[in-house]
Order: C-alpha cells, then structure tokens, then sequence
C-alpha cells in the first residue's frame, strides 16, 4: 500500500507528516522492520533521539518519528516519507497490524478432542486435536484451546481466552476473559507444601485454586501454583514473560509486567503496576508496592516500597546499588589504599 | 461438621483444648484458611508467637495454636474456640484432609490411550486420554498417567506413582512407588554433553539413566537429565519444586527439598536432608554435605561442608555472609572514609 | 568384546597403547563406566592428570589414558589394559557408540496423528501418536516427531532434526537440518512485546519469526521467542541446555553452548563459540563478542568484548571478579582495619 494510503488507515493520532510538504514522498510500503533491518519498501521507527543516526543509516523508505524537528528534516533530506507522533513504538504497534494477521484458527472442535460430558462450552470455541477437557470445566464463548492442552476438572475459563499448545490447566483454577496461557504453563498445580517431621516431609494437601483475572499474560512453560487455603491471583491485564514461577498463595496486582525467569516463593503479595526484570527472586511472604521497579538478578527478602527501584541481591534502594556496585569493581585498589595507610603509619591491625 | 467433631477426628496429639473448659464453645466448621483471610466459620492455625497478634485480628472462629498459655487465653476471650499442639502447621495439614480429597481419576485405561503390547500393565492404574507408552514399559500397580503424559521405551514406574499431565519420561528412567511428577517435567532427557573439536561439538552419546526413589516429587515443567554413563540419582522421599534443573550425573540424597528454580550443573552430589532455596546454583562435581542448607539465589563453586548454611554467589558461611552483606551496603560510606583519611594524612596512594 | 577388538573398531587416532608391549593384557570390555564407578569389566578414561589418582582407585579393566607415560607405567602395574590419545573425552564418546545406540523410532506414521492435507512430509519420516501438524508445514526427510509434538502453520523442519516429545513449534519457525529439539521446549512463540500506555499494556503483535539453523540443538522446556519483526536466530551447531530462554529478536552466532536457565533478554546479538554458563542473565541489546566467556550467575548490562570472560552481577572482567569476590569475603576485617585507623587517628569522620 502506499504510504498515504497507510497514514490514512491509522487510528494513532499523527502530529506532522511528510506529506504535507511533500505529497510526492510517497513510497510504496511493503512491510515493517527494525531500523537497523529495514530495507527499501519497509517502514520503520525511531523510538527517540537515541537512535537519531538510524534516520541517516536505516534503508527504510518510511519512518516514524518522535516529535523532533531536526529528525523530520534528517529524513526528508535521506528521502524518507515519514510521520511524526507522541509514542513512536506504540504507532509501529498499530502499523504491524496493518500488514499481519496473528494466526488464529477457526471455530471447530476437533474429533479427537476428549471432552467431558459434564463440560460446559460456550459458542464459537475452538477445540484443536487432541485437547482434554475434564469433568465440570465451564468454557466461555470464542475460547480457543490449541491441540494438546489439558484442562482438570471444575476449571472455568472466560470469553476469547487463548490456550496455546501443551499447557495444562489443574483443577478449579479460574481464568478471567482475554487471558493469554503460552505453550507449556502450568496453571494451578499443586503448590510446593511440605512439613518436616521426624520422619520426613509430610504434604500438606493443596486445596486452594488460582485465579487469573482478565487480560493476564502467562509466558511459555511458566507455572503458576496453587495454596493450601485460599487463592493464588494474577490482577487483571497483568503479564508473565517464559519461565516464571509462581509460588503458592501469592498475590499479583494489576498491570505488571514480570520478566522472563522471575521467581516468587510462596505468599508473595505485590501491588499494582510492578515491575520486575528477568531473573528477580522474591522470598516468602514479602510484600511489594505499587510500581515498585526490581532489576534484573535482584534478591528480594524485605519488603519494597511503592514506586521504588531495588536493586541488587539482597536488594537495595537502586540510587545506593548504582555507588555500591561502581565501588565494589573498585575493591582491590581500596584494599590496596588501606594497606598502604596501615603499613605508612606501622598501625598494628 | 461441629468443631468437637473434628477435634475427635485428629489422629495429631491434642495437648490442651477449649472444650475443656468451655464446652459450649464448639462452632460450626465449614472450611479451613489461612489465619489473614479467614472468614467465620473456619478453622485457621498460629504458627507461632510470631503471628500472635492473629488470635485477635482473625475472623476464624477456630485456632490450632502453639503450646502458649496466654494464646489460649486471649482466643477464648475472642469466643474463639481453640485446641493447642505441638505443632500447628502439621496439625493444619491433617485438618484440611477433612475438608478436601485431592483429585483422583477413577483406575481405567483410556480407549485413546497408545499403549505398546509389550508394555506391563498394573492392576488399578489410571491412563487417560492420548496418552503414549512406548516398548518395554513397566508400570506398577494404582499407578496414574494423567492425560498426555509420554513415556519412552524400557521405563518402570512403581506403584501408586502419579504423573501429571503433558509430562515425558524418557528411556530406560527408573521411578520407584508414590513419586509424584508435576505437569510437564522431563524426567531422564538426555544431558548435555557435547566435546569441543577443532571442528565444533561432538555429541556425547547419553547412554545412562534416571533414577528416582521412592517417594520422589518433581515439580512443573522441572528436567532431570541421565548421563553418558552411569545414573543421575534422586534419593527417596526428596521434593523439587518447580522448573528445577537436574543436570547428568547428579546424585541428591533422601529427604532433601530443592525449591523453585533451582539448577544443578552436572555430577553434583548432595548429601541427605539439604535444603536449597530459590534460583541457587551448583557446579559441576561440587559435593554439598548433609543437613546442609543454602540460601536463596547463592552460587556454589566449592564443596560445602555438612550441616552449615551458605549464602551469596560465590557461596560463603551465612554468617560471614550476613556481615558482608550488611557492609556492601556501607560501601559509598567506606570509601569516603577512607579517602578522608588519605586527604588528612597527604597519603600519596 | 575384547579389548583388542574395540582398539580396531575406533576411528580416533591412537598414540600409544598397553598391547604392543602387553598383548595378553587384553580384557573382555562389556561396557563403558565413570572412572569413579566403573567396575570390573568396564572401560573408562582420565581426562587430565587431574584425575591421575584414579588410575589406582579405579576399578575399570581398562582406561583411555591423555599422553603421559607415567600414568602409562601405572596402569600397566595395575593390571590394566590402555590407549593413550590426545583427548581422551572425545575418544571415551567414541567409545560409548560401540556399547550404545540411541533410541531411534523406525519411520513411520502413527494413525492418531492429526496431519493438514496441506503439510508436505518427506520421507522415512517418523511421526508419533498423537502429533499435531498444521497447515503448510513442511517436513524433510527422515525427520522424527516423537508423540504429542504441536506444529503449527507454516512451520519448515529441516533433513534428519528429532523433535522430542511435548515440545511444541509456533507458526513460520524455520528449523534447519539435523536439529534436536527436546521435549517441552517451545520455539517461536510470540515475544513478550507490550507497549505501555495510559490505559495499560497495549500488545505489540509479534509478525517475526524464529530461524534455528542446521545442528542447533535445545534443551528441555527451554523456550525461544519470535519478535515484533525480523528474527530471531540460533546459529549453526549452537547448543543450548534445558529451561534457558532466548528472548524476541536475539541473534545467536554459531557453536556457542548455553548452560541451563540462562536468560536472554531481547534483541541480544551473541558472537560465535560463545559459552555461557548457568543461570547467566543479558539486558537488551547488549551485545557478546565471538569466544567470550561468561561464568554462572553473572548478569551483563554492558557489551562483552571478544574472547574475554567475564563474571559477576554486573559482570566485570573474571580476572578483576577473581580478585573483588576474595576481598568481598574479607570485607568485615576491612571495615574493622579502617576503624581502627579512624580511632587512632581520632579522625573525625
């Protein structure tokens, strides 16, 4: 399509364009890429000034820009037709799906599928081969199970939720409308509830269940467990990147976003809007505030306050862990320095 | 059912109780939860005096309190009916029995089931739907293979063994009676053993086995390799929690419980009863004592000796580790001192 | 099969060994065995000289030795027949081919497999009970799918790549030649791409796709995400362990080896032979030169130079890392050193 043709079919609100300069940098627009990919036909993005020598070096006949004069006039001058917005990134959200459509299978249910009689399935689902659905499982409208996955009795999930290949869903867990279960989670087993005793670990049965409330993300192969008592929930809108576990009995705000490989022991509560970054472990029972920050690799065993960033293992005001770290490379030579001061005034320590 | 009912029905060992002296004082039990959440009408638990506070602040019409004397009071005061025992948790655990079965699928052979004819097949087993055993299985008896669940050739799983769904249990591996496998751990894949060549990785063949014990639990989406040669071993009655990594030729000894994240390089060997939190790391060859204990996130490159706790990356004694940590955290503070010092004195260093 | 017998058989190049002056010395091999568990019978071998001692402790009958004449003279002492090699790991692996074969389904097509009329399957294909091939995927020859493997639409698997069981392939990945998936690994599902907006996360669709080139191969449950557009790719003869992530958009080079539950955040671009150990953790966007090292736990945040190793969290140079973990285990005597300075001098710090 052509670039004024693309502009046109935009719901993003557009501060400046090429166009309007220039109606003839009009380039046909194949497709999208990364800036650093993008060859001619493509359009792409400039997320801010950071990336400004892209505008010069990307091959792209097309950009988005931030809202920077300098840029627009950078681009003009290399050729490239272009718009200028607030959120960069989020306009090249809406263009992607101007030229992609997610692969989304049709309504059906498949011959193989095993379903319970008892189950309960809502109008325009799919169910792909293979998928078990036990005894008492309420499904919604327009869920879409793909091949393979299992769903344990009395599990309800809600409208247009989508379950990817191989994940399993345990018994009485609910899943809120929208929600997204990559390939491979786990939702719901049994969470990790063991006594010692004298003589050996005793299980403590997990009669809980796991709540997800609309909109939650779960990533590949992540889990997500059940308690003892009680609930196991993920807010609303709330998204798990591949390989994060969560314990039995946390609770999860609205709104966060939990990096790949994150860890929470059991009974975690963590506010709103948190956000914590690829490898964190939190210990049992801690409490996170609201948008609350956590760097990557963080060890988190005390509680965090809202609107704080935490960094380090055990975690520490981020501000305090950025000095700590810069001096901890520097070690040696401070180890060397107090040697020095000691040997200097024969200090008998 | 009546709180004197259930009191009657604990096998635990009732130390003291409300109904001694209060016999009239005996609710109506509906449910178990836990002492923050629970409602009127539930049995909750006090740990300890840790979480005293809770005989008020808990809605729970029914405690199992520690052996304290002045809790027992404060809960009659609050109409609260009570017994005390020696421990609560182990207690609570036996309570929730009387109010939830664990999920148990009726013994049948699914008709979707593909089930090699040389397979042996136990009385009273449960193969639900597509699930898949190759040659040479040997399966116990009461044994339950929930849906989808693989199981490669010449594996033996003992009686009463419950493998959750979307799991894979690879050649030759070896499970003994009452393990449980969670949903979608791999048990006895091959372990990653590649030989540098001038001209790039040479596979090591992986010609040895998995072995769990009796009594094993291995967590969702969990892995535990077999080696070139030889057995990776897991000794009986240890627990591993979720997304847990087994590396080749690790022996981990009985008792022993691994929580979530957790990663063995290959031909670790632990000791029994050790204990590993969150995301720690081991490598490879390391021997970890028994009864030891190492914290959260800590990464092991030395032999830890049996029964001492170890904490950090690389791992040290805890409580050398305690005063480190607390002093990383000066470390701004230090320096300044000690460049305040060399200022004073005209130190040249 | 005797031990002359299996010297003829090997292909490796063999400097010295025990039969030339010893040609009794020649005993009945029936297996192969760790040096530390090797009975009567079994043949093992010395990696180093490391391992020196066990030429005596061993029990095996005969052991592939480095190029050392000592550990020759010992081994003849004992009784024990021997070849010396330049490595004697990757004549061991040799080794265990003679004993061991792999377990390798013959082909065939499994009638419960659910296979779109429109997928082109090579031939001498191996496809399991219960495999799941969508739409327009395209399958070489001799290619295995054990059971319960997910393909979705479009999917291209190269000549002779296993694909193990429960492992799931998302739409478009392009699977190179002799490839080992195995089981519960998911390749080329949607990265975690949200953009954040005023009204919360807004989905970035994920229109990439995941390229594996020929001989990669990735552990269990590991998970290998596509971007928002363009690639992801693992480069030729790359190994990767089980549970590691390789997040949207990364470009890994050629035979590089990933230790388990190591974590790439997005758009990481790792050279070639690059070895990360366990649980190492990438920021965005940082790139790894070609050789680098990066031992266990570390996290890197910064670009890594070629052929360097690097440690620590953040990761700074090994040789520097060596020499700040020695004196971070001394810091409580440091601190105690530069107090005492202070209150001799009656600094007013």
């Amino acid at each position: 399509m052509k670039f004024s043709e693309l502009v046109e079919n935009l719901n993003s609100e557009i501060i400046g364009q090429s166009l309007t300069d220039h109606p003839t940098l009009n380039p046909e627009i194949l497709g999208v890429a990364a800036v650093d990919e993008a060859t001619s036909g493509t359009l792409s993005y400039i997320e801010g000034l950071k990336f400004a020598s892209f505008v010069q070096r990307s091959s792209a006949s097309a950009l988005i820009l931030p809202l920077d004069e300098s840029l627009q006039v950078q681009a003009t001058e290399q050729g490239k037709a272009w718009i200028s917005v607030a959120n960069p990134r989020l306009v090249f959200a809406e263009v992607i799906t101007l030229f992609y459509q997610p692969y989304q299978p049709q309504p059906s249910i498949h011959p193989s599928a095993v379903i319970d009689p008892t189950a309960k399935i809502g109008s325009a689902v799919y169910i792909g081969p293979h998928v078990v659905i036990q005894a008492g499982v309420t499904l919604g409208n327009q869920v879409c199970l793909h091949p393979n996955v299992v769903i344990y009795p009395d599990v309800t999930i809600g409208d247009r939720s989508i379950l990817h290949a191989n994940c399993t869903i345990h018994e009485r867990a609910q899943i809120g409308c929208d929600c997204v279960i990559h390939s491979g989670a786990v939702i719901g087993a049994e969470g990790f509830g063991f006594v010692p005793t004298a003589s050996g670990w005793m299980k403590m049965e997990q009669s809980g269940i796991t709540v997800l409330e609309d909109g939650v993300e779960v990533g590949c192969n992540s889990t997500i467990d059940r308690p003892a008592v009680g609930e196991t929930r993920i807010g609303k809108a709330t998204k798990l990147d591949n390989l994060v576990h969560i314990g039995h009995g946390c609770t999860v705000g609205q709104n966060c976003a939990f990096a790949a490989q994150v860890g929470l022991a059991g009974g975690v509560t963590v506010g709103n809007g948190v956000l914590l970054a690829g490898q964190v472990g939190i210990a049992n029972q801690v409490k996170v505030g609201d948008r609350a920050i956590i760097t990557a690799q963080s060890g988190v065993h005390n509680d965090i306050p809202a609107a704080e960033i935490f960094s380090g293992s055990p975690a520490i005001l981020n501000k305090l862990y950025l000095k700590t770290a810069a001096i901890y490379k520097r070690l040696p030579e401070l180890y060397q320095s107090l040697k020095a001061l000691e040997r200097h005034f024969n200090h008998p320590v």
